[in-house]
C-alpha cells in the first residue's frame, strides 16, 4: 500500500480516511460499523483516558462499572430518552446457538429466547439510575460522583473510523446531588474539564456553550457543549455535558430524605467524551504528509533514526545514542531509536511524519565528527543542527513549543473561520464559500433553526457560555434576539 | 443492613457473598447474571489492570481493541471453538425498536432483522484472526504481541458475584508467532507472569500447570493455568495461558512468508484474566470481621481516625495529622483522614475492618498528649503505641510486613491442603474431610478423569510444571503412571 496521502484540498474526507488507516490508527472490521483500533491509535487514546481519568478523580469522581445490557423495559421509562435511541440499537434477544438438525451450520436455537430482550446500551442512564434507587436514602448519599470507562453501541447507518461508529469506547459520569443548583454546577464543571483537556492535552480550541432545544441530549433539560472547529471549515461536537433535572430520578423513583427528612427526588447530570475525541485531534492538526501531534499525546515523542554505512558506523552512532535514549527516558519522554536494518533513512523519515512524531532527531557520519544531531520538528518541517550537549534542552523546549504553536495556528484558523453576518443571504454565502462557524442573531424558536438546517445542512452548533447580549434579529424572521449563536455545518 | 458477616465457619459460600455486598465491591443488576462494579472493588480492580498492564508492556506487548460483534459464521470457523461457546451466548437478531401499534410500548422491529446474527464476544480469537490475516505477511510481521482490556459475555445459567457472572470485565492476549517453539515460550511466559502478579501483588499463592485435554481451552492444543486454593478447600482456576498451535490460522487462512519466501501457516497463543480474580483475592485472604487486601492492590492503605470530643479537640488532632497525610501521600501511599463527624470512631474502626484497609491509625486526646498513634494492623489485629516521628517507618515496615504475612499464611494453607495419596478410598476421604489439593497418579485417560469427576466431584486442576518424574499406578485403573496430577473440587 503506498504512503502517499490524497492531498486535503483535493478530498478533505478521502485525506481522513486514509491517513487513519495509513497511520495505523484504526480500520474497519469484518462487521458492520464497528472498527479496530490498531495499537498505534489505542495508544493515543490511552493517553487521552489517562489524562482525563486524572482530572476526573481531582474533582472528586470514582471510577465503577454497570451492566451492558439494558432491559427493554429500563429504556422505555424515560419518555424522550427511548425516542432519543429506539431507532438505532442492538437488540439481543436469545441466548444461544446450537447446531442445525439438517446439518446446516449454527443456528440460533429458537427455544433460547429471553422472556425479555435486552439492549446493549447505548449509553447508560436508565442501568445506572436504576442502580442509584438502591445507593441513595439520604442527603448524606449525596453528592454521588461516578464516572465509567465502557463501550457502548448505536447502530448508525453511516459511519466512518473514529467520528461515527456503531460500537466506540468512552466514558460516562453520572452523578446525583441534592439540589438543582449543584447538578448544574457539576454539569458546568465537567464542560470546564473537557475543554481544558481539549485546549490544553489535544491542542484543540474550543468554543463552551448550551445546545439548543432540538440538540439536546435525549432526557436532558440542558446540555452543554464544547464545539471544535476542523480544517475543512466542519464544526465537530468534541464533549458533552447534561443536566438532568429530575428527569431520571422520576422514572426510576429515586428520592432521598433532605435534612429535615422530607423525602425528594434527586437531581442529576450526566457527561460523556469518546473516541470520537480521536477524530477531532487527526482532523485539527494533520496536513498532507501525514498525523501531527501534539506531544502530550503522542505515544513516541522523539524518534532518532540512524544514518550509516557498516555496522561499524552504526556501532559508533550508537555508542552515542544510547546514553542519550537513557537520559531522555529518565525525563519521562517517550524515545525510540529505530535502528532498523531492513529500511532506509528517507522512509523512516517518511514513516515517522506521517504518523506524526514530534521531533526526530538524525545522526550521521558528520554528525559523528562534528559532535551534533539534525533536529527537526514535525509542526513546522524546521530542521536545525544542534550540539550534542543541546539537544536535551532543545527537546524539552520544542516539546513544549510544538505544543503551544499547534494551538496556536489552529486557534487562528478557528478565528479566521467565526463570520458574524446579519442576513440570510450573507449567512448562506459563508457557508458555501468559507465555512466555519457563522454568528447570527437567531430568534429562539425551533421553526427557524429548522429552516435552516433544511436548506443550508448548518445546525447550532452552541449559544457561546461568554456570548454578550445585543440587540438584533434573527436573519430568519426578523423577530428580535438578545445574543448571537454559532450555527455550522458539522461532523 | 448490618454490617456483620456470616462467619466463614457456618457458611462459607453465604459468608463470601455477603462480603462482596457488604465491603462495598460489587452487586446483582437487575440484569439477569451481570453485576455492577462499585467504587470501591472498581479501585481494587484498577491497581490489579495497571500493574498488569505494565507487565504486558515490559513483556513487548501493545494494546489494541477489537469489536464487540462476532459474526455468527466467524464463530464456527473453528470447529472446537465454537462448540465450546455455542451453548451460552448473547445473539443480537435485530437493531431497532419501534413503538408497537396496539400503544402497549416499545417492541423490537421486525423489519430490522440483521441478515447475519451477531455474538456478542464470549472471547475474541475469531475476530481478532479474521484481523490478523490482513495484518500478518510476512515474516517481518511477526511476532505480533497484542492485548485487549474488553468486556466478554458468556449466559452462565449459575452465576456468582465475580467468580462466574454473565458479563465480566479481562484482559485477552493474542500473540501470533512463526515458529512453534516461539509460540509455546509466548504461552509459558505469560503462564509466568500471571504467577508473578497473583504471587507479588495479590499475595496469592498459586501452582503452575497444564491443563489435561478435557479440561482445555476450546481451541487449544495446549492449556497452561495457574491454580489458587480458597479457604474453604476448592480450587480456584485464576488465569490460563493457550498454545493455540495453528488452528486458528488455519481456520483464518493467516499465512506468512519465512526467510526464503514460502508462505507458512502462523502459530497462535492466547490468555487471560478476569474480574474472577477478585474472587480469589477475597476468598484467598478475609476473615470474618471483612476483607483483607494486600498493601498492593488496597485502594486505601491507611486509615487516620480521630477520637475526640467537640470542635477543638478535632482542631488539634487535624493540626497533627495533615502534615503525617501529606508527608505519606509524598511517600505515595494512599492514606484517608476519615474526620467525618457523623459518625463514631467505633462504628468507622468496624467499617474499615470490613474493608480490609491493612493499616489503621487512631489519635486521641491521650495520644496528643504523649505524641503517639495508636497503630493497628488489619491481618493479624495487633495493635501498638508508636511515637508520632517513627510512624511512618512503622508503616513502611507494615505495608511490606503485611503484604508477606498474608502470602505466608495463605502459603502454609496451601502447603497443608496439598495431600498425596494412593488409593481411591484415601481420595475419598480427603476430599469429604480435608478438601484442597489431591495428589494422585493418574493413567493419562479421560475414562478415569470423567469417573472420578462423576463420582466425587473432583477435576484435574492441572499437572504441575514441576511435577517430578516417579513410578505409580493410577488410583481407578492401576495402570503405571509417571507423575502425579492435583484433583480438587472447584469454583
Amino acid at each position: 500500500m503506498s504512503k502517499k496521502l490524497t492531498k486535503r484540498s483535493e478530498d478533505y474526507s478521502k485525506w481522513y480516511n486514509e491517513l487513519v488507516v495509513k497511520a495505523d490508527l484504526a480500520e474497519n472490521s469484518g462487521v458492520r460499523g464497528c472498527m479496530v483500533i490498531k495499537p498505534y491509535g489505542y495508544a493515543i487514546w490511552e493517553k487521552m483516558q489517562a489524562a482525563l481519568d486524572k482530572m476526573f478523580k481531582e474533582t472528586g469522581h470514582e471510577n465503577a462499572y454497570f451492566p451492558l445490557f439494558i432491559p427493554k423495559s429500563y429504556l422505555s421509562k424515560e419518555a424522550s430518552h427511548v425516542e432519543g435511541f429506539a431507532k438505532e440499537c442492538a437488540v439481543v434477544t436469545h441466548y444461544r446457538l446450537k447446531n442445525a438438525e439438517d446439518g446446516s451450520g449454527v443456528i440460533v436455537d429458537p427455544e433460547a429466547k429471553l422472556e425479555e430482550e435486552l439492549i446493549v446500551r447505548p449509553t447508560s442512564e436508565t442501568i445506572i439510575w436504576d442502580t442509584y434507587r438502591k445507593w441513595i436514602q439520604s442527603y448524606r448519599d449525596l453528592p454521588l460522583l461516578i464516572n465509567q470507562w465502557a463501550n457502548v453501541v448505536r447502530w448508525e447507518m453511516r459511519t466512518r473510523l473514529f467520528l461515527r461508529t456503531a460500537e466506540f469506547l468512552w466514558q460516562e459520569g453520572h452523578t446525583a446531588h441534592a439540589t438543582e443548583k449543584e447538578a448544574i454546577e457539576e454539569a458546568e464543571q465537567m464542560m470546564h474539564v473537557y475543554a481544558d483537556f481539549a485546549e490544553n492535552h489535544m491542542a484543540v480550541p474550543v468554543i463552551k456553550g448550551v445546545k439548543t432545544e432540538s440538540e439536546r441530549f435525549a432526557g436532558a433539560v440542558e446540555t452543554y457543549c464544547i464545539e471544535a472547529l476542523m480544517q475543512d471549515g466542519k464544526a465537530l461536537q468534541a464533549g458533552t455535558s447534561h443536566f438532568l433535572g429530575q428527569n431520571f430520578a422520576k422514572a426510576f423513583d429515586v428520592k432521598f430524605a433532605n435534612k429535615e427528612g422530607k423525602k425528594e427526588h434527586v437531581w442529576a447530570t450526566s457527561w460523556g467524551v469518546s473516541t470520537r475525541l480521536m477524530g477531532a485531534l487527526i482532523m485539527t492538526h494533520s496536513d498532507d504528509s501525514g498525523l501531527v501531534l501534539p506531544p502530550m499525546l503522542a505515544p513516541i515523542q522523539v524518534v532518532i533514526v540512524p544514518i550509516y554505512k557498516g555496522i561499524d558506523q552504526l556501532d559508533a552512532i550508537s555508542e552515542k545514542v544510547n546514553p542519550l535514549v537513557k537520559e531522555l527516558r529518565a525525563k519521562g519522554f517517550s524515545v525510540k531509536f529505530d535502528n532498523r536494518d531492513t529500511h532506509k533513512p528517507g522512509f523512516k523519515f517518511n514513516e515517522y511524519e506521517l504518523k506524526g512524531v514530534p521531533v526526530r532527531l538524525a545522526i550521521g557520519p558528520r554528525d559523528l565528527e562534528n559532535g551534533t544531531y539534525e533536529v527537526a520538528r514535525r509542526d513546522t518541517f524546521e530542521k536545525e543542527t544542534v550540539a550534542a550537549d543541546a539537544v536535551i534542552s532543545k527537546i524539552e523546549f520544542l516539546m513544549e513549543d510544538i505544543q503551544k504553536n499547534i494551538h496556536q495556528k489552529a486557534l487562528k484558523h478557528r478565528e479566521d473561520h467565526i463570520t458574524e453576518v446579519d442576513t440570510y443571504e450573507e449567512f448562506k454565502d459563508v457557508l458555501e464559500n468559507k465555512g466555519g462557524f457563522v454568528s447570527v442573531h437567531w430568534d429562539g424558536t425551533t421553526e427557524t433553526e429548522d429552516k435552516i438546517k433544511e436548506e443550508t445542512k448548518a445546525t447550532i452548533r452552541c449559544i457561546p457560555m461568554d456570548a454578550k447580549e445585543e440587540n438584533g434579529v434573527d436573519i430568519i424572521s426578523g423577530k428580535p434576539s438578545k445574543r448571537r449563536v454559532l450555527f455550522a455545518k458539522a461532523y
